[in-house]
């Protein structure tokens, strides 16, 4: 049983503590966070014992009617692993609190990759956090995530010689109040590459990748267009077929009748998916196209939700508790992930191209 | 004198009669419309004479207090050229009209290029429109008015192996109540390639080009987030300076301070451009990157009033009236086409870079 404590309950942080919930072999002993807000109700109500992040601060939790376990070093102490979902650049300070308890920690995708051991996806790299010594990995990115898992496929079925993207960024969370843009499509960043294009290389040291990234006014996933230019050309059914035996690349079917985001997540909430996620890249079945040596799509992702899987494999990869086969196999039958089956009426469970034979 | 008719007085037809009226080599015979809204009032307001559309229609305009200067057929007969405005699909069924009263006309890149016997934008292919046996040429629509400018001068510089557009489309214009989409991304078609690709070679037939389509929340402009394939690899000075050449490209300046559209706009709003417009491509200057043998860049595009230059020279070409370096420079001129002249601060005028020599 690998006792995990999540340091960070927002966006990310209350999804890894439901879906460690959901791990037979896991243990969820607490979560942390710093003020007694909405979440933090929530997090107690669901009976998940709530530690102060900043010790200075426990006053305004019982100010607030809201009971403690303790404080984020009690948390800290008591884990094998922490995963650290507080917001970027927070976690590079913890590290050090980590140390003092010599507990291994999950960082998020937006902590530099120096800050870390290795950086980790679960279908490209699972082996790179399972060395002893690898005591500190990142999750990457949603997006770094969502191309991962698309370029690990491709590059092994038909090599990629170059990938270009434009990543069209959903301008904040539906519950970013604060955020922007409204009514406008900015260059963000302005030069190029963005820095999606450097992070897909901590995975794949020697893709040849450029990305170009684009702000707009919408909340629900962000939408890349794809292009790669491939050594083999395959045919577009190739490709269909390729992508389809992956269980975190969701093919979305012609006959769905879904044309965008929105009516991605009402389809993922009629399908009574917790808080309406997305876990896998969502591929327009239909912008699948083979132009001379270059490959198109489209793929819709999820931000909020798309590194849930990739945090409950890393926590298995670093306390080297299962390998690649078995963490993914066991994350996903737990969870749920694989929209695939539900329109082809075979539920499919483990993907990973490599892994397809029976042992 | 060129004697011009506009059918079709909503978004792009108002601003064409607008620019006709400012070019003295030009007269403005009339407007026509089918209906007494308020854009009909502000044209006999301006003093132009109102044409009914739809003759069965013209009683509306006499309930509502606007005077008629005549029927459609009126106007027709006394034009050289007849720019047609009308939405996509209705200029094919005007062409009729045209033809009866011998009239040449000019459509807009809503009609399917079968139905002229040219497709024309002004810095790439002036010349095809000039023969006599043109009656009847289409300027093209606003986002392959765009990738046109662009591809004329790097082709001729540089040769372009590949180009791959990707277009993240307004949803609707600002004064589109009925259009969406409101917070979402949708491949827009979802298929590749989308129509731009074949349009552009319209005008460029051997050019190699890949476009895909995205529409998001937004009224202001389109955005072009371009890749170009070089058969020649310039440095990001060589290409800078080739663009800065052209009067309809606008490098916006690195120190302007323009991040998006809707600043952009602010901007033309800010100079006293009439309606806030843009004839000019907006290309972020510090977006253009050459990586490997791939440039990139962003571009956007005001679909409201990029093509109305190129309405202008239309007209002169179709009349053979003017040579395409004439005509530019004084469709330039007349309108004051040009930005990058403010902050540069020389006023440069005429541009397509195979014209830039005395004479």
């Amino acid at each position: 049983m690998i006792k995990v404590g999540v340091n960070g309950y927002g966006t990310i942080g209350k999804r890894v503590a439901d879906a460690v919930r959901a791990q037979p072999d896991m243990k969820l002993v607490g979560v942390a966070k710093t003020r007694p807000n909405y979440e933090a109700e929530a997090a107690v109500r669901k009976g998940y014992p709530l530690y102060a992040a900043i010790p200075e601060k426990s006053d305004a939790f019982r100010q607030a009617g809201i009971d403690l376990a303790g404080e984020i070093d009690d948390l800290v102490m008591q884990s094998d692993v922490v995963v650290d979902c507080t917001p970027s650049g927070i976690g590079e300070q913890n590290r050090e609190l980590y140390e003092r308890y010599d507990t291994r920690a999950l960082f998020q995708g937006g902590e530099d990759a120096d800050v870390v051991d290795a950086s980790f996806n679960a279908r490209a790299n699972y082996d790179s956090a399972r060395d002893d010594d690898v005591r500190f990995a990142r999750v990457v990115s949603c997006n770094t995530t969502g191309l991962s898992r698309l370029m690990a496929p491709l590059d092994e079925a038909f090599g990629v010689e170059k990938a270009r993207i434009t990543l069209i960024r959903r301008g904040g969370d539906p519950a970013d109040a604060s955020r922007g843009p409204i009514n406008d499509i900015l260059p963000d960043p302005v030069t190029v590459p963005s820095h999606h294009g450097p992070d897909v290389n901590t995975i794949f040291p020697d893709l040849n990748i450029d990305t170009v990234g684009v702000k707009v006014p919408a909340t629900l996933m962000h939408l890349h267009s794809v292009n790669v230019t491939l050594s083999e050309t395959p045919t577009v059914e190739d490709v269909r077929d390729l992508l389809h035996e992956e269980s975190r690349l969701f093919l979305v079917p012609d006959v769905a009748g879904i044309d965008g985001t929105g009516q991605l997540k009402e389809f993922a909430m009629d399908t009574g998916r917790p808080r309406g996620d997305l876990w896998e890249n969502c591929i327009w079945g239909e912008s699948i196209s083979v132009e001379g040596d270059d490959l198109y799509l489209f793929q819709s992702i999820h931000q909020e939700s798309d590194v849930i899987p990739e945090n409950v494999d890393a926590i298995r990869a670093i306390t080297d508790a299962a390998d690649q086969r078995e963490s993914m196999r066991a994350t996903d039958e737990n969870l749920g992930v694989g929209l695939e089956s539900v329109f082809g009426g075979v539920r499919k469970r483990i993907t990973p191209r490599d892994l397809n034979a029976d042992d």
